[in-house]
């Protein structure tokens, strides 16, 4: 990694957002206007929304104002034709099942948040520090005109595997047990009535088991031969709703391949660096993993907000009577789970050659 | 059990709650001054609001009103003499460390919510439907005049050992791993900051893994030769708190020590009943465990009040990767995990004739 | 009013809920089940619920049990026949729109909370301690068969007229102003997303400030003559949705029409008693109105629940610098405010008779 | 105003931060530590805290890291010497009587968030958008070596003023109505416990009514022979505090001295700037008020971080049936209304030349 060096396009990179007007796609718009790489040119919306000026079309709920330039670009419907190569994808399930394969196919590099497409055997599913090398597979979608599809994992996965890579390298993976406390963020606007919520929380979020159990073992796989091979892992998941805005907690119990002391995994956390941080990469946090020794952090919403919401937080790190060691991890489920994870993908993938016109 | 019959005591018996104007005192005085068997003739407090009548010492935050019979008491320092035998203790730990022992031995039955003496060899830890023979115990204590200490566990183990008790009896338990999600007013008042919880949780309750790793052993142990032996069994334990009032939720991964279908496990847990039902003590749930098939249940605000807040929630049974189920289950802490525990534990006392004067 | 009695009638009057699905629906099935003049006998819900178990439409969410007798009956379509004559409406205002006119003029007698006919000339806009002969107006609707149309007014406006009554009957009132701090509760389920409470507050609800400066001025009218002649009254109101759960808290500043002092205004607060409270009806609380003198007082968690959530709580009075007098007044939003107070509604309008069949 | 222009000094000016553990205090920390003028030397604390290092000290609880270099400071007790004369005090009231007034003689220039001397004749009660010239009391302190103590209003006193300022400007004030919702970080840590927060708020906040209306008229008074003359204006207050973190919230009503449409007012609002924006202080907002349109707004999540905390928003403004106009303020309570607020202060006193050495 020693050779590798901060890269800088010569141009701005034009990028449109698919469905700008949600929760998320607000979130990149926030995240792209002040990019140093990417330029937006295009926000797409339903039908409802297209034709008007965004700043009208989006119900605004970021705590950063909204730029006026953006406010006043008009608002084009989710299709062909886009006015640039790179798109990143806010869309919904139902709608990026319907559109992200033929705007891939008709030449455009998707990078998307959808859940559609990741596992799809062709169809990288990245977390830049984690499996930056599965980028290879979109060679592999074999779309005409240099389109592909990239994705970002559940946000609930991320911060997970950022957690047990380091694990992985170090000593081997053979289990992990993990219960999530998730953020309200995660469900949208309108999202999670607050009747649910306050004095109250929801053990069950629809789907995200199944996610998280399933998506790690693809991110954590080997890549050879343009495939991926899931890592042998045995994974159980309990997902919970609770009153937090941002901020996913994990409760993660591992059973390594190997002995290793507390000391050993803390360095090894501690020590994580990958790609991203060695090419500088916009997005990318300085130091990937936050290892606190803080009896009662990290706390969604004092540690959420490290480096950006790019890293990770892991505290209370101690052994397990049941598998070899436990610990918290805390990751922001909309910056590094969602938008921000996204756009490191995208960074990746330009320095790598991989976004047309990039 | 088929003998049991209900039993009603001739004449009401004088109590005394100790500690009565904090927040577990509280919900001891709530809920005797409506039982049928049991009459407040005394209420104890620190040195500060001794001789002060009730109603002035305490800041009552009971959803309930304070009788007016209750507020003219006047209280009572937390020492001998006491004008009745039975005493409830919701006295801090340092507190009853120093005081419930010469109670005792001075010949009062003390029935304590503090952890001072529950993992003591010859002081019963007690959850009625769960181990009611270890009651016996008390005969071991040789104190003098017929005092003794029982005591009521942590509000985080009631739940997980209701949940435990009809697998343990059916299939045997070898692993339980347990990831809780609890209250605030377990913490009383002040207790936890409001900037604590507020768009936030706290991965971290001090001693409470502790106790949720060891009282389990020694309440599904088996009781034999006036001592205890703890069952053979791994517990890991993860305790969180976050921002629900009353109702502690608990992740619990098991493993069985033989093979059991889906449906076992569930009949096990919904057919499941105990000595308390039989004898239907007023305070029993008349189902101790109610097991739900709705995917997003059991809830904290919508389930924690089932039968007086005395019945335990179970729901999302579910086969578990790493283990053989997982499931979730709900209880009040301050009800079922508190002063209506303690009062259970009394009733039972009552009832096989330990409680002298009773 | 020394003449009044507690009157019952001979038979349980069968009823049904309009509307039976939703939040304030689910608050009349509760409520009436354990009802002892009336007797559910239907429950009507949208086209999509029709002819399913209500168990199984219903997506209960009280804190109360559904009882099983009720589970199983048959959701019929909002719409006539319906097996009773006296209905309970808990529809939306769209629908409430379409179909309470009709019904009313098919004879049925409908009492509504819905705010579709609030302010009709000839339709009773009713607090039972405040306006009960307000009912008379019943007969001028002139509707064949006995039908009527009978309403409740907007939540927050309930707590605010009955802690401006016995004021205005005493002294007099000139101006009121009123800034509300209302629970999410009253926007019913989904209702406010979770996203938009923690952690903040919405100084804003559609309409609501409209019918607050409204709803009063007919309620404390004077009936004569088949009419409603309007207090003399001005009213300011601001409203505001905070994180509560159920309770409308109100800041409330007077100018009365005479002078009076602070004693006399508590006096005429607590002593205050009416029809309801004389007829002792099921619904009624004993007193309609606590004053607290507790600094802090009231709190909507401590204060909704008296007198099982029909009493208003008020506290904190004293002089205004610019008024004369201010202070806090506390109801709750779905049992006084809602399903409780259309309930007491249509138990005065069976003692006078207006009811058929009643 | 047109010839004042940004001021800077030659050499940063050396601070220290009185009472910097407590909540307040590491807002002041926190802010400081990036200043431009500014260059924290030394922090003091409580006995208990001092002589230990900063870092280990504190319970650092702000959303951004502490800084390594502040965190290795070892805390000072509050008393003399200290070793620069410009001092930021973030004390509770208690120890702030003891000890500002003796610093102040001794030559200190306090710059003070508590409340001891908020009132007195010869202290400045300053908000430097409203009555910046009232920084003349100081030369009425008759200390010796330039000392003098400065205070910053109350925190809902700050959004207050602030909305009220260019109202009185343009068309006079005659009658105020404030009904406040306030944040949690106003009252510190531990503060408010939660239970009292959840699902609940509390209508009372000490001695807060009090503040609200009387310092008012003093920041909105006329500075002339060396005493500050209070504007003629009556106040009335309620407060309340609800489950928000940041972010006070206030309902105004205002009756005005003269005739102005709501246009009038909106433009008075909107077009507000005062000499710190002329000046260009660095903790100026660049427009103090910003006039929102959105019916829904402002609110605290969304609208507390305009301009780095320090810009008030005002939105819902509308004409009010009892006064000329109605609407709600925002102001972020630690930034604008505490810390930052002292901050601006002080940058003002520098440019007067007040601060000896600075």
């Amino acid at each position: 990694m020693s050779n590798a060096k901060p890269f800088r396009p010569e141009h701005k990179i034009p990028v449109a957002v698919l469905g700008a007007t949600g929760s998320v796609g607000q979130r990149f718009v926030a995240l792209l206007t002040e990019h140093p790489w990417f330029e937006v040119v295009a926000l797409t919306a339903s039908e409802r929304s297209a034709g008007r000026p965004y700043g009208d079309a989006v119900h605004w709920l970021q705590e950063t104002p909204l730029p006026a330039a953006i406010a006043a670009m008009q608002v084009l419907p989710t299709a062909e034709p886009l006015p640039c190569r790179l798109l990143f994808s806010a869309l919904d399930t139902s709608t990026a099942d319907a559109v992200e394969g033929p705007l891939a196919d008709a030449g455009y590099f998707v990078v998307s948040n959808a859940s559609s497409h990741r596992m799809d055997a062709d169809v990288p599913l990245i977390v830049p520090e984690v499996n930056a090398e599965h980028l290879e597979l979109v060679h592999h979608q074999n779309r005409p005109h240099g389109g592909a599809i990239v994705t970002n994992p559940n946000c609930s996965t991320i911060g997970l595997v950022m957690a047990l890579k380091p694990l992985a390298d170090a000593f081997g993976l053979e289990q992990v047990h993990v219960v999530t406390m998730q953020a309200l963020s995660g469900a949208g606007v309108p999202g999670v009535p607050s009747m649910a919520v306050i004095d109250n929380l929801v053990p069950y979020i629809g789907n995200e088991e199944d996610k998280l159990e399933t998506e790690p073992l693809k991110i954590l796989g080997r890549y050879g031969d343009g495939r991926i091979v899931p890592t042998d892992l045995t994974l159980s998941a309990q997902c919970n709703r609770v009153a937090v805005l941002d901020g996913h907690t994990e409760c993660i119990s591992v059973l390594l391949g190997k002995r290793a002391s507390q000391d050993d995994v803390r360095d090894a956390l501690r020590r994580f660096t990958a790609l991203p941080q060695a090419l500088e990469l916009p997005s990318a946090p300085r130091q990937p993993i936050h290892v606190t020794e803080r009896v009662d952090r990290p706390q969604p919403r004092l540690d959420r907000g490290r480096e950006a919401g790019m890293a990770v937080t892991v505290g209370r790190l101690r052994p397990c009577p049941l598998f070899d060691f436990k610990f918290v991890a805390l990751s922001h489920n909309t910056l590094r789970g969602a938008a921000g994870g996204s756009i490191l993908v995208a960074e990746m993938a330009v320095v790598q050659g991989l976004v047309p016109g990039g």
